[in-house]
């Protein structure tokens, strides 16, 4: 089966979504950044693996916290990286996606960094770079946000050291979430025993049962007994009519409380990719509280976009 | 007394305020400063200070100029710089401001440079950040501006080689000015003869005397034999209502001229934290003039900050 | 006679404009340009040429793409580039653009690369900086764009070896053109046989006949036999009233098709500053097909760029 983001020799060229990458690409990555992650204690916090390489992070929709990771990622592997504020320059001018990164290819780029409000423009590029490049999905659309899903794997393997007897709770606005879509493809693939989405039926999207996951409406069936939780931002900017009541509803029904938690294993992960909304989608007393990890992820996310990176870049086209 | 500034051995770890730091802190930068401004003349600009650590520049107020020499100071040191203009990211998703910090500090920061809209955000920060990282004020409202002040004391050293009989006139809108408030802490600490505050009556905030500062309201008096004199930016952006007459009155009566000037000693060192209002609070022929040492604050700016990024990244918590 | 550009010893200190230019000035440059251009395929891309330099990146008009490539030549040069959105910072602060240019100055920069959105603006500053500071012009106004006209020098005599035999044609809307206006003046010192510009009436500015250049207002007859095409961008935002028809009535008329190309020599060179607005001033199966060098040009500009920063930085004032 084709698969773009692999090569001929079934090596990780591009990332562009968890879905379709094998269990031991996705371990591959797991098992490199291990060996990054102490690289943080040292008195240089670098190595010399893209030296003279040049990292292109081309955010054709703003995020200064993912394009600053993916920044710090390449630097700490002494990559040069070039910001590129896309929405603000050619676009505007009437050139195309294509020309655009065809103009960027030729002046020598190894990694575009791509960040883009359409899903499946990373692929597009991927699809027409030049093959001496390698391209990094840093979230597209509602499609998918594989460097988030990978440092959640990370996190969950580091505290709770295997995959498979853990039972996993995505919960909030699964439907227009990108990190949740990339994260259960992660976690079916590393073969965790139960997947489940809790949200409002609203947005639970269709097709989760097809994908093994189990549904629940109520967080308090739904968090029973769990090893892990993955709360979701509720991203107000992609939300389109009244799906929802207000955030107060919100989080009477869906937000995080000490008292919501207590139905989880007692050694429960709370994790969340940030930025939060405290008092909407979780409580402060339980995102600052003894089972959150949520700092732990952003410190790990350096490590496994490093881990990314020097993956693709010493893979052949 | 505790001072956050100061780590448990009395080391400098913040720089947050010229207020409450003692007198051989101060000297210690300005002799730190001394040993980088030579820096200037080789052909490689650079010393293998802070390599591997990384700034973060987080300017919560967009300020190209200051952003830019504190930029080009953690280069100098070898350090990596990310540059994040915050305004546009996390805080408009609805983040706090803590929450932001114990992200990046996630990232294994080294030192924050700190530019904020809000009196008192530094220091907040500097309160809550891991023991790791080290909080530099890069101005904070009206409260505090301390590499400005410092660099404004290297500049007279410099030229005036001691502090202790000088009288130094901080001339234009002292009470909206965070520059204006750290000169007077540094300059009372270091030990100047007499320290002048000189603007419309409006524009001198109460506290002037118990601080041991003689106010003026007209320059021909206040001007009188002074060594030196800081003249400060007219920020009509922080003026509230009709304090002031027009630029036009407003030159007339507190703008420098070659005429004011006269009443100063003939060596009478002229300084202005940039950018200036030519016309304004000053007069060109004064700002181009033979007692103007704006340009060499500009240059002497580059070594000061230097000097406090490597002394705190050299301090333990 | 004085030019600006040249030292006393008659070396390039800045680039303003290839106007007056003298012809092994022009050659020195592609010479060296093309001992970088093998760097591309190297491992690490980079040499230690201004190991140490700070070229800072004046944009007062916004440009990511030319901004990048200026970038993308310092950092494989290993100078430290600093990155100033002029705009945005003190010019709206009521500074003087000599006060910001001497400010920077003092900040001990080695290469100014400015692009302004008025005509002079780069000359203005060469004239008043610093004498260790050099500047190069990255497009002022309708006035020149040396860089682009020098990578496309460079682009014509990778492909055709020489320059005496050629005919080049400039297409478009020549008038508003600091693209135009470069590569004729460049053209005409490298001794091309024949200059030829095409354009409507309206966008054929008076004193070409002068310059020695032939104008032709049909493609027709202009495109008969030329070995290289410059097509121009067709700038909407640089148009003052009703110049133009449609784009549509343009195409028609002035647009490169692979019909009017067919006048042309069989091994013409098809080239394009960019960005493109395909099926406006050029048909995608040209700016696609075998003549097109447009992405050529791409990578040499970032060897051309290279060339302009090390030799203005190894000449004295």
């Amino acid at each position: 089966m084709y698969n773009p983001q692999l090569n001929r020799h079934g090596e990780l060229t591009h990332l562009i979504s968890t879905e379709g990458l094998p269990r031991d690409i996705l371990t591959h990555i797991l098992d490199t950044a291990s060996t990054f992650v102490p690289l943080a204690d040292r008195e240089v916090k670098k190595v010399p693996l893209l030296r003279g390489k040049s990292v292109f992070n081309l955010f054709f929709e703003n995020s200064t916290r993912t394009r600053t990771t993916f920044e710090i990622a390449a630097t700490r592997l002494s990559a040069d990286v070039f910001n590129l504020n896309i929405n603000a320059s050619s676009a505007s001018k009437g050139e195309t996606l294509l020309d655009t990164i065809a103009n960027l290819s030729a002046m020598q780029a190894d990694i575009f960094v791509v960040r883009h409000e359409a899903s499946g423009a990373p692929y597009l590029i991927a699809r027409h770079v030049a093959p001496h490049v390698h391209v990094i999905n840093a979230g597209d659309g509602r499609h998918a946000h594989p460097t988030q899903a990978l440092l959640d794997m990370y996190t969950i393997r580091h505290f709770k050291k295997s995959f498979s007897d853990l039972t996993v709770a995505v919960v909030g606005d699964v439907m227009h979430s990108r990190v949740a879509r990339s994260n259960i493809h992660a976690l079916t693939t590393l073969g965790v025993a139960e997947v489940r989405a809790i949200g409002p039926l609203t947005l639970l999207p269709g097709g989760l049962d097809q994908m093994g996951v189990k549904t629940f409406t109520r967080m308090e069936e739904g968090l029973r007994d769990v090893d892990v939780i993955i709360m979701l931002r509720l991203q107000n900017e992609r939300m389109r009519g009244a799906l929802l009541p207000s955030s107060h509803e919100y989080f009477k029904h869906y937000g995080l409380t000490e008292d919501k938690l207590a139905r989880a294993k007692p050694d429960v992960l709370v994790m969340h990719p940030g930025p939060m909304n405290r008092g909407v989608e979780i409580a402060s007393s339980v995102a600052d509280g003894p089972n959150s990890v949520i700092l732990n992820q952003v410190t790990f996310g350096i490590a496994v976009r490093m881990a990314v990176m020097s993956i693709v870049a010493g893979a052949s086209a």
